[in-house]
């Protein structure tokens, strides 16, 4: 989704997580339960639009889906065998309910719900042209493009006017959407962000962004959407319809690195072993002489267990995570912040004193966290720290629905890795390399054996998806933006 | 404002209050003050949306204007010298915060903010034809429809499409609205609403529904807005556009029997006068050997001192209010039910006991609280109960902003007077006349001396204004409703 | 009830409210509702104690009584045949939990919970006392001495400790309370402090500080409990002990002119009808060339129909009231306030304009309301103000459970007639005279025709109680004051 | 701490953890700080009691340290230069705000907070003896039983009636109190409770349940406060009293099998380690054939480590937990919890598939819990469940301050370790000796080497303190029990 301003990553671009279910009589519980599967994909909001056969009916609520969905009143309200869910991702920006999915308009051929994943590349300069023609914008999320667009189109069935309607998006985007009859779930041409389909043993048919959603509530796994597919899900089945050009997968990579829970599997790949597999890259790409290795937890733990097991270096906890952290605490005053309050992270002194530490970390953005961990590991008595990273610098601004600074804040755009060691005052530095990357994930050649498999544009700079808006606005002021806040 | 169904007279017609300011460095402040004074007209939800010379903030909630805004920061967010605010009246349904006013929209040509007080006539025809033409209702309130079609208009200024919009709108209504330069105020051709213009000692001017919210905040009032006349404060002053063709002022009489506060003075009438004027042609018309005048409070009192004056009677407070009656409480049990618990009213049985009482009350709707305070009166002691209304038989629904049940529910419109006294148990009854109540509005001559100078529709069945939505859709399931409460 | 500091008059004496039912399957509720007839006796908070033959069950809450008790949930848990609750007055002060009753202790002789309204004179003497002996306390308030006395009594039934308890301390004081098997209604010697005593259809027995509460749950009164008297209501019925020396009544004037509703009956004498004669009184005693009469809305209103009665001036509402006024709102800023914002009140200047008008109210405290008032109807266009208060000049500080500013505070005591006139710029001032005050009353003879029937001490400085801890705490500082506010 | 009945182990019993700090500006920030990171010893509720050098504060709440202690607020009302803090163990029982620590009373002394961690052994023979003499209880906590036997101590300073309180006193206790001039920390005399004494860099003292609330604010551990010391900490510097008979250490085992966090370091002896080295143990003593090592996450990690490294198989993530379940969420409907809902774990499946496992738990309770673990381990595909327990068989109850369910509860109490494999229906099911833990501990000789070090009654049955409440109180029901609920 897209807020006002586009081009300020850090605050406007946010990653997601979708859901939907078809044929079960408590579909929003289970609507529910998935959004908890999910809950890592976004913690700032979530919804659920359910239909009854007669009404839709919406509960959204910022915060975490167990809070806003743990009143029995609210959750007997959502009746109905269909129903779809979204999380939201956090952003630092103030986060207004009017932009909390699924998004729910009533269309002349009735009503429609949709909730998204992803990001749209020229939702700028379609909604400008929505407005020109009289179209009033409820939110300022990019999805409401989405539904503009139906509204608007030519005519016919609801899936003919959503198929005119993606005709004329641009970007990143696995969708969910609820009419009165279907459930349809939509991955874009390139598959750039996941969603899979399973089967309850009732018959009922689930739509997630990641299998792990699926194991909360007992359903298999039937396969991944595949780039470029919608799927409607009706009382008659499942169909499949076409709407894009074909073209050859451009899967993200970050899923893997970083965003999907490790008990996932996507494209046929568990993101554990894949993890684990980036740490054996590295071992053997990076190797250096040392007495144990350490995950920064929790992300770091696969990629860690994998180094370990590849250099034959103990594997260990050096650093204990405090799992009741929140997001509201009392501010600590500049004299408490001083004494270097660590509320998240605890080095395991006891282990790390006098040894020579490999950390293993899955990315550097600012690198203000980095700097902060090894000079943490320093204190607690570290002899010396490598930091490894389990997967390439990241130089370059994701635009397909990850939240990622402005290019030039980036650590790896402005330094090399010997700068970025220094700067974050490591005894060394590596990253895995673009092709280590590529063979963990079982592409032994690498990436350029052929048509690269996954969009890597964070690391290669090489963006799959044209960027129309940013092409297009290259002035931010440009834009009218009278939003109220509400 | 309507909701889906037009005919359901007793949820979904509502009353309303709406105030505006421009030109004041607390614009939002005074608007919140200026509800708090409109309260009455509306508790359900109350909302402000102010403009800084840059963004529009908006801030809307369920329940009182004290409640609403009692938070300091929120107060602060709402900075901007114009402003407008709007509260809505308690309906027996659900409440949401989509409909709460004042509505915000981005138009083509900016940021625009509208609050309405009044009922369109011919909303669902004209939403029908929007949502054909691809528009997506975010509400279910009829306001919603006059900005689409502003939205939708041929172009030009705001102002321009709001002339165009306001000519296709049949209805009464009286509506302040916010755009990035000016302030503005409108009352339907008929003036069947009420609004006023008010100047503050620094220059700054005010819309209100009532003069009590001028007083509130100090301003002078300058003047009722004519019927048909779109005010338009900025910068430059005060300009006035006639967008309609001239007719006769229909004023609502029940503004003076009930709904206006008795401070607030209306087409230059003090309110209270005519409500004392009233009783006094009631105990005229309809006078009684009795012992003690008695009001229903808190509405009655004018009328009753009005009648005790005319007629010689000692004026008592014979039933009292606890002023502490809110919204929530515990449901007592049938079993305590059956005590007869009066949370609102108790007798004041040592002035009753053994007396012959005339009762003062504005008017008898399905009567069933009539039949329980004559009932009360009886318990208490009282030796005869003589009940005057202060209006004439509620005979009819209104269509144009007051929350009427269907005219089959009315108890005027199935039976006689004397039918009712016998219903509700009364020693008599006896309505003001239409003559009476046009006297006391200073029309010595009555009602058919000329045309007639208010909507007394409720009284006689003379609808001043088309009920388009009525004639057209006989049929309530007619309309498509998938509305997804939020 | 006392807290820390007896001499600051303004924020620590309380008025208060108390109920209590035996032998109704719904106490608890009964109790909700008879507080929410006492709640003018208290707002700032709430609580219920019931027992269900087993258990105690306690729930209460800062706020109104509906606020508190409008869960059903919460409602349920209160499980009992009988109960207890009360009702506390607003102070400015913090209010904090551990201070809002009933009270309830496990003594070694069963569960005992007990409601206050009043205020003990020796209470810091007795605790300091308790302290000494090992007591420790939970509460600041005066009403945990006397479960401290009872918890130390020399043994023997509840009953016996409560009347070991009572004969040490010294107050004016009305208590309600439970055991395991009875409950207990106590009014101190000389009755100063209202408790009433009345009866439902099946049998139960219900205590309340006013009848107006009896009237809300359709309870019959049987009489006022007698200055003195202990009345014990269990399964074999009601009991009547005496645990003080016989002495004369002094039951509050205060209740009569503004304390209690006018609903209700004490000591066999309407609140309302005595009101209205003291209104008759005045006019009397002090009557004035005038147009009109107008209440202060709404204490001032049965004294004004009085005045207006006796008079023959007319009686008009010149003085509106918000009836939404809260205790949240924005906090005006100063530019704001200087416009003269009036929330509560709003000029009838219809009414009042050119007019000689009478205001009537009940009290002068520290003089700055009246001030503002006066200033209100002049601002408001009326020709002359003339002011008469239905009480005498208010001249000393109650000690016995009536919330009044330290004596030197009290304009009355500093000033004479004519300068308090000039001080709230009344063309003329007048209060009703003591005698004419007990004449109202129906003592036709005034105060001295025998021993005063009243505790006047406010207007008199005749202090019938003791007031040991005044005169054994002379430096305010002398107390050690260790509380954590909780 | 003890409430209404000491038998009922599931509920009554806590664990909990305090925190102190004396000679900081910042006080009951770092107390927060403090209690934050022990917050795994207690999330039912968090209080802090700060003095300011004239006043106590006292803030308390249900729920987690980072809600109750957000509001900033609040956190400004707490001043003071010392301060303590307590957070309380969940119990499946009501919470009452009154049983929420720390408890503060005013002494004739002067002002006293105390908190405890542990339990009471005598606390109900002594709370009968002080309500016999007179004494109010507020709360069903034994540690308020201290405070009344120092309130009613033959007189002295606070330490005297302190010292009095607790040669009266038995059970397993760590304290920390606060008076107007001092910080105090006290272990029983077995010190089977930890307590730890660090120090900031500006010279401020601090006491904590465990040395990793030392880190989080950057202080320094000094020491671990010894069995049976008193420790007076205050403007003179600190002292150590000792008030009990010498006794030989009996520090409590589980909190290194599974209490404490991993960072913590506690006599001396890094629990991480220890875990590490009862996973060592256990591979020697009870290694079986299998392909890898799987945790129950998150205890379960350090002894598969341990395991793994000295079995020479693969440390593997097999279960990935949830991160976000928190204690509220939609109650599952029956039909979707036969689902078998996995809220909390997710087996890794990819990495389970045919292999053979040997799963590491920390113990086994009531055997319901791994029960599931297995089970969701087979359905995951795995080939063998080896199950491998960090501890010995609990076959006793805890009296001394840890939760656990009534002795004929504990699967081990009525089951041989074959029964419970088969209860369990895991391959193979192993515990650690007790003599293998003793050597992890460093101990190399095992228990029997000399009187034993530890306390290890909940698997030996060896109970080093007198269980004098459970001998005396053999019947339930014979407390009186009128407790009413807050």
């Amino acid at each position: 989704m897209l807020t006002t301003d586009p081009f300020d990553a850090d605050t406007l671009h946010e990653e997601c997580g979708v859901f939907g279910v078809f044929g079960h009589p408590e579909a929003a519980k289970l609507t529910a339960l998935g959004l908890h599967a999910l809950q890592h994909r976004g913690q700032e909001a979530a919804g659920i639009v359910a239909y009854d056969g007669e009404q839709f009916h919406s509960h959204r609520g910022l915060g975490h889906v167990a809070r806003t969905f743990n009143d029995r009143e609210e959750m007997r309200r959502l009746q109905g065998d269909s129903s779809i869910g979204h999380v939201r991702y956090a952003t630092s920006g103030v986060t207004v309910m009017r932009n909390v999915q699924p998004l729910f308009v009533e269309l002349e051929c009735g009503g429609f719900s949709i909730a998204h994943n992803g990001n749209l590349t020229n939702a700028l300069q379609l909604r400008r042209q929505l407005v020109r023609r009289g179209c009033l914008f409820q939110s300022t999320t990019d999805t409401e493009v989405i539904v503009h667009l139906m509204a608007t189109a030519r005519g016919g069935s609801v899936i003919d006017r959503m198929v005119e309607a993606l005709r004329q998006i641009e970007g990143a985007f696995s969708l969910v959407a609820l009419t009165d009859n279907a459930l349809i779930g939509v991955r874009d041409a390139l598959g750039v962000r996941p969603l899979v389909l399973g089967r309850m043993e009732g018959g009922a048919h689930v739509f997630a962004s990641e299998s792990c959603a699926l194991d909360i509530i007992g359903a298999e796994m039937v396969r991944d959407v595949a780039p470029g597919e919608l799927l409607v899900v009706d009382t008659a089945g499942v169909h499949s319809v076409r709407p894009f050009q074909p073209a050859s997968s451009r899967f993200c990579l970050f899923e893997y690195i970083y965003f999907a829970r490790p008990d996932s599997v996507m494209d046929g790949r568990s993101v554990y072993s894949i993890r684990q597999r980036i740490g054996r890259e590295l071992a053997r790409e990076a190797g250096v002489a040392a007495d144990l290795v350490v995950p920064v937890p929790d992300s770091g733990v696969p990629a860690a267990i994998g180094y370990a097991a590849e250099s034959g270096l103990p594997f260990e906890l050096g650093i204990i995570r405090n799992h009741y952290v929140g997001r509201t605490f009392i501010e600590p005053s500049q004299s408490i912040r001083a004494l270097g309050v660590k509320r998240k992270h605890n080095p395991n002194r006891s282990i790390i004193e006098g040894k020579r530490v490999v950390l293993i970390d899955d990315s550097i953005v600012r690198g203000t966290t980095s700097k902060k961990i090894v000079e943490m590991m320093r204190n607690a008595g570290a002899a010396e720290v490598h930091m490894r990273i389990s997967s390439p610098p990241t130089a370059h601004s994701c635009f397909y629905g990850i939240d990622t600074p402005q290019e030039d804040k980036l650590l790896a755009h402005a330094m090399t890795v010997d700068e970025m060691a220094a700067y974050i005052s490591a005894d060394s530095l590596a990253f895995v390399s673009i092709d280590g990357l590529y063979r963990a994930t079982g592409i032994t050649e690498g990436r350029d054996a052929q048509v690269p498999q996954f969009c890597d544009a964070c690391f290669t700079g090489d963006y799959p998806i044209a960027l129309t808006d940013r092409d297009a606005f290259t002035n931010n002021g440009e834009l009218p933006l009278w939003a109220a806040r509400a």
